[in-house]
């Protein structure tokens, strides 16, 4: 781990000159100013990803919702809080050579969020109207400044392969890294990963590993695919 | 402080042989595996109170949420996750002489919380239907074993001291400490507090002071009911 802080800080290393986006973290959707819609990403495995690729010399944007683990040191930090204003920072940001969107954006937005504290007094269950949240990972693919290597992530509960399979032809990116999220894995929050990488060749499946180490073997392959 | 500590330690102090309950923080209410509904409260006023009353010689009950401050030192912590558990870690522990409670309980579960993450394909907008919580206020107020001193929170975005003066009618507790949450106070995750005590005898104003003046202040307040 020196060795790779001395490389990055020469500037030295396989991405050298390589600059890469990375979004992390969870989005937070308001309801109202106090309620929000959130979901369990700590961004642990969105912040690894962005340090492995910091240590083998790339610079790195880092785009993060509001995460329990503090951004990686070293990389250009763009801090927001729904999944409209994650877009909004990678497109600012998506001229870059690679761009990993391991952040957990909210699908949808409250779309009648309110003003003013939703009161309980006297007037039933709130009815939340529900709004589609932009798709920022097809918006990058589908885009004129498509980074060369776009890697996509699925949290999924079930049909791992599959859905992580066809969410890559949807979106069009070049892999998905997919993992099981089912609170019985407990990777959620966790330090560990167990993730089947897919690519245009088919699914590869990695043995259970500390999220460093699952960043560590990513930054390589991306190294690898962008000076190939 | 060093003095408070050394009084508690010796179990001196005005609240000596009491026995105090305080809830804290938020509670998530879960959506999916993955997505649930928070709000904005840090678990810091409430960590104060139970800080400050630790210091005055009390013996306290800390329940509380997900909060983004640690637990009190020297309080007996009950972790919870949604409202419903709360209530019950409440009802396990109500046998005590006051209550205090600062946690910011979600008003509504969504009722119809899926055990598999709700995906986005092809079924459109999700429907969340929503069911009320449990107001444990109000349960603790109206059960045969209500503390002998009941203290509520009120956080309002406007009109704070009618809703609160309201709320304490309608909850049957002894006082309400209320405040406003607008988030251009910058009270609900910040530091400092800006409250009004709305007693029997109507509402005091206090200055914006620091969370842990606002506790202290509290915590003398009910050392003086206590023991009066």
């Amino acid at each position: 781990a020196i060795a790779d802080a001395v490389d990055a800080a020469l500037g030295d290393g396989p991405l050298r000159g390589k600059h890469i986006l990375v979004t992390s973290g969870p989005t937070h959707e308001p309801i109202d100013p106090v309620r929000y819609i959130a979901n369990r990403s700590s961004g642990a495995q969105g912040t690894a990803i962005a340090r492995a690729l910091l240590s083998l010399g790339a610079r790195v944007t880092f785009v993060t919702g509001p995460a329990d683990v503090p951004p990686p040191v070293g990389a250009d930090v763009v801090a927001v809080q729904t999944a409209d204003e994650m877009l909004d920072a990678v497109r600012s940001a998506q001229d870059v050579d690679a761009g990993v969107f391991a952040a957990a954006v909210a699908d949808w937005r409250v779309a009648s969020a309110s003003d003013q504290k939703i009161k309980k007094d006297g007037k039933g269950l709130p009815v939340l109207e529900f709004a589609e949240n932009p798709d920022i990972l097809a918006t990058v693919c589908a885009s004129k400044a498509r980074p060369a290597l776009v890697v996509g992530f699925a949290a999924e509960t079930q049909d791992v392969i599959a859905h992580a399979t066809a969410k890559r032809a949807r979106k069009g990116c070049d892999w998905i890294v997919a993992n099981d999220v089912s609170p019985a894995t407990g990777i959620m929050g966790g330090t560990e990963n167990d993730v089947v990488l897919i690519t245009e060749t088919g699914a590869e499946d990695w043995p259970r590993m500390g999220k460093d180490a699952v960043a560590a073997r990513l930054a390589q392959k991306i190294a690898e695919v962008l000076n190939g």
